[in-house]
């Protein structure tokens, strides 16, 4: 073994690796992805499961031929170790930096950008398609976990992928959980398997039956299809409903064991058409803290290794506000129920879910579902809270149009991490929601400035018999639980200054009272207004006094809060809007990310003084 | 019976007719369905399906108490006759007059509206459960069709009751095609239950093996669940999948068989939690035009009842344009492929996938899927084509975001039934893609004023390394075959006027001219601009000598292109903008529509004249 993982040529190093070798690696990169992660912060029990399993893909197959992608990809640090960036680990997740998911950009390992849960089948089934029409060799495998696999697009590419026969390699990495827990049938009906002795005892005991009695047998399966397909049913328990898809179900086997899982995928080879190979690993493995415990472990900031704690422990955050609220306002009014899709924990709803475990659902990786059931919910007189993060919420925009706002039913979105997230990029910063809610009929729009605002938000939305959105940042708010803020759907003008009005939206408020501060220092006179409703716009703080208004919003400018704005305010004053650009913001950490994009507070003073200076 | 169905107090009436004129009343709902929907227009296919059922349903439940929720919806004009809107039929889908859908608004049997696929489940699980909290006690019965069932969020709902134990009770109605065929392995699966003697032949061969050799069976099943799951699987085939998600799967049995539907309602009736009842209709069933040829007369408009023949025929239509040229574009291209989820015919692929059966991928109702499928076929060199309806494409927003844009896949969509869609109304109204579509990066988005355009717009399209959404308008388009247009990215000056200059976006060019035209009469000069390109924004048509810019645009105003135009304009010049107001937009003709929403060509002048005059 070399002392370090970079000096390693891989992936062909791992080719001719023995198996021993192969296990010792297991243990290196174990201790590897503890050493960064602590450091860097990132998605540690995933990819602490999946170690075993990556290394015998890599030595399995023949990547960049072959063709790996690997569904929600938070589960990919492995795979970038042995595909030449383990020198790349300290800057995982920072700005400039690696990134925590696959990107064709930045390895040509990397076969298919993932995010967001359960596309890898969908993406798979068209490689595989591409690769059938142009008479090409090579395989196409996708690696999903069992949490994904409740993800309805999962299922609607399992179908086509059983009904085309096309080869696709599809590996389910079945680890009992997802973000939170995992919710379902699909899950219960894994969870059957995963008692493989008693599986196997079965298994084992009908094929002596069986044989014992081969004219019986055949009498059983006559009028069926087949003694065939009928022994599939009987052997494969659990499995049939993956072959009544029409894959061949291979495993379970265990996904921890190298040498299984090279067995496996060799038997995989042999198949003609779709395979479905289950696989069972075990989160956080390796690690004693994350095996306890993998939800937390499944995205943590940087912590000590020995003990497992977090370095920077947590404030308050704007989940904990909206779940502590809402626990409140449940107590009195037992029409309230909450629904999330396996975003329980992280948008402050465990307490709740304890409290009112009856008025709680967590549907799974289902946000199509979550927001349609929402609606049945409502159109049968609860009042429900969909929790659910802005950039997931994108799954459920036709719900959002068609069944809860189309049918005006009072359905409340706790819309956390909109805005910025920072280090999880691209995919997660949920920058589009005002744009893409804000032409929806019927749908109320606020945005906090704080953590009391939030609170009063919560009151307020329930308060109305309609739609309501309430969109809040990942992270810590500014938050006094002595003080008592109300909301009655207004804006709110916090100063007036005779030469230019900042209108910020929900949390840039803080953003631009810095502006307005440094803006003085220049000679400019700058008043404030906080946004807290972004649709239907309030008008009636807008002054007669000031020309210029400049809007400040967490959310791609394009569509956003401050063009609907403009398109209201009389002609004789001049609006600009400061807002994310027209490209996907890359991942970093988020004080970077608004000085380089010019959204953080001295920025906003600079650009609104280089106006007034004719610079701009 | 009565000479007129509106005679009877449906539902009531049904609970004390014999079985015989339930059969009688089966016939005369039939006549009635053909007579009507010829001169209408409107679903007729489906509904001549479900008439049995539908008589059922209402003679076993106790409608409005209980609750039936209808996927899709275009198949509740059977529960529309049976709910007391018999006599309303004149109206159908007329402006003014009854809905082609379930609307709460319209009766109080309509228990949750409905105009997408596949949402049944998901709103019945939430009606449901607010039942459950609320101890209350009433049926929730939602009945979909084999086509909805292939869409992700039916499943995800099959997933999440089965595992709720809540008594849902979901029946499919299985016809063996959903808008065009059914794809996917959940078809092949239903296929199977079809033979059904053979299905019932298996099932007592079975039973009787078992009964002569008990010892063995119970030695089988030995190590599984238990004899009963074993058993389950031996006997149910296809069933399983649902009995595998928690469901009591009953069936299958003939839907077209009053006695048959009502025993098994009862069967369900006895059943605790969730139950899924398989029942088979003949869609078109009693009209031989339509049992002949069930996707023609799935959505049709006015026919003669005696010969089938639609009475207006068809013009050249947007999709035929698009699916013709493609066909052209293929032959010189063997990496253009095409994608569409159950809309072939309808977006006019029937010809390409005819030539081109390799090349071409009806996914079934599958939205979420053919975008992601499309990115995977465009990640390995290929370039496809996405064929789906405007307001269904909602349900792949966050796949055009993330797995499309955000990889910068040369993915082409073809948006058809963008704008307004008219008799289908509210659910089907293409209102909103500018607003979600325009702030998604690296997106190009065209509009064609006509058919010439749309085709030159298709070259340009594949040309361009990157993804591109062609959207147009449902019905006919002016198109001059031998006229080569050219397409260059670029909006088109037609006039100039100095008084204002319209930009009208795509297919309302027409509506332009005409304003035009008449403003003329005014002595109000105006010029025209083609806006063929809404992103990017193309300004270097912009006049300097104009002051006033009104733009036109067959989408929402609120987030579309206007607005967009507003923000990049100088100061003086002062931009109006006219699109379809923030409320959801109800059914009727689409020149009604126009004019009452004062987006022809006559309003338009009238409010341009008007804001002259210092009217508005």
């Amino acid at each position: 073994m070399k002392r370090n993982l970079a000096e390693y040529n891989f992936p062909e190093d791992l080719k001719n690796m023995s198996g021993e070798e192969l296990e010792l690696l297991s243990y290196a990169i174990r201790d590897f992805l503890v050493d960064k992660i602590s450091l860097t912060g990132g998605h540690l029990a995933s990819n602490l499961g999946v170690v075993e399993l990556t290394i015998a893909l890599h030595r399995f197959y023949d990547c960049p031929k072959d063709k790996i992608i690997w569904d929600v990809g938070h589960q990919s640090y492995v795979h970038k170790i042995l595909t030449g960036r383990a020198n790349r680990f300290d800057t995982l997740r920072q700005t400039g930096g690696m990134s925590g998911f696959p990107k064709s950009g930045e390895s040509e390992y990397d076969a298919y950008d993932t995010g967001h849960s359960s596309t890898s089948l969908s993406a798979a089934a068209g490689m595989a398609a591409a690769r059938d029409i142009k008479n090409e060799d090579y395989n196409v495998v996708a690696v999903i976990g069992d949490g994904s696999l409740t993800g309805g697009m999962a299922y609607e590419a399992l179908n086509n992928i059983g009904a085309s026969k096309s080869k696709v390699i599809v590996i389910l990495n079945d680890n009992g959980m997802s973000i939170s827990r995992n919710i379902g049938g699909i899950s219960k009906h894994l969870g059957k398997l995963r008692t493989s002795n008693k599986y196997l005892d079965a298994k084992k005991n009908i094929k002596e039956n069986i044989s014992r009695i081969p004219a019986v047998g055949e009498g059983l399966a006559k009028g069926l299809s087949g003694a065939k397909d009928w022994l599939k049913y009987a052997l494969l328990s659990g499995g049939v409903m993956f072959e009544e898809l029409g894959f061949t179900y291979l495993g379970p086997i265990d996904g921890n064991d190298i040498p299984s899982v090279l067995g496996i995928l060799e038997q995989a080879q042999n198949v003609r058409g779709p395979v479905f190979i289950h696989v069972m690993t075990k989160k956080g493995k390796g690690y004693r803290n994350a095996e306890l415990n993998p939800n937390k472990y499944h995205g943590i900031g940087p912590f000590d290794p020995e003990t497992g704690a977090e370095k920077f422990p947590a404030g308050v955050t704007s989940s904990k506000v909206m779940g502590e609220t809402l626990v409140k306002l449940a107590d009195d009014d037992d029409r309230i129920v909450a629904i999330t899709a396996a975003m329980g924990t992280a948008t402050g709803l465990a307490e709740f879910a304890e409290k009112y475990p009856k008025r709680y659902f967590d549907v799974g990786i289902a946000e199509a579902h979550a927001v349609t059931f929402a609606a049945g919910l409502a159109k049968s007189d609860m009042k429900p809270l969909v929790a659910i993060y802005s950039s997931f919420l994108q799954r459920a925009y036709d719900q959002i149009v068609e069944d809860v706002c189309l049918q005006n039913l009072p359905v409340v979105f706790a819309i956390d991490r909109a805005g910025l997230v920072g280090a999880d990029g691209e995919t997660h910063h949920g920058l589009l929601d005002i744009s893409y809610l804000s032409s929806i009929p019927n749908l109320t729009i606020l945005s906090p400035s704080d953590g009391n605002d939030l609170k009063a938000m919560l009151s307020y939305a329930f308060s109305l018999n309609s739609p309501v959105a309430i969109r809040y940042p990942r992270g810590n708010c500014d938050y006094d639980e002595n003080r008592e803020e109300t909301f009655n759907g207004r804006n709110v003008r916090l100063s007036s200054g005779k030469d230019v009005d900042i209108w910020a939206v929900g949390s840039m408020l803080k953003r631009a009272e810095k502006a307005k501060e440094l803006l003085e220092l220049r000679g400019i006179h700058a008043g404030v207004v906080s946004v807290r409703t972004i649709k239907p716009i309030d008008m009636s703080v807008i002054s007669s006094n000031c020309r210029n208004i400049v809007t400040i919003e967490d959310g791609t400018a394009l569509g956003g809060f401050g063009e609907k704005l403009s398109a209201l305010v009389p002609a004789s004053i001049k609006v600009t809007n400061f807002g994310w650009p027209d490209k996907f913001i890359e991942h970093g950490s988020c004080d970077d990310l608004y000085k380089l994009y010019k959204l953080d507070g001295e920025s906003i003073a600079e650009r609104i003084s280089d106006r007034f200076e004719g610079k701009a």
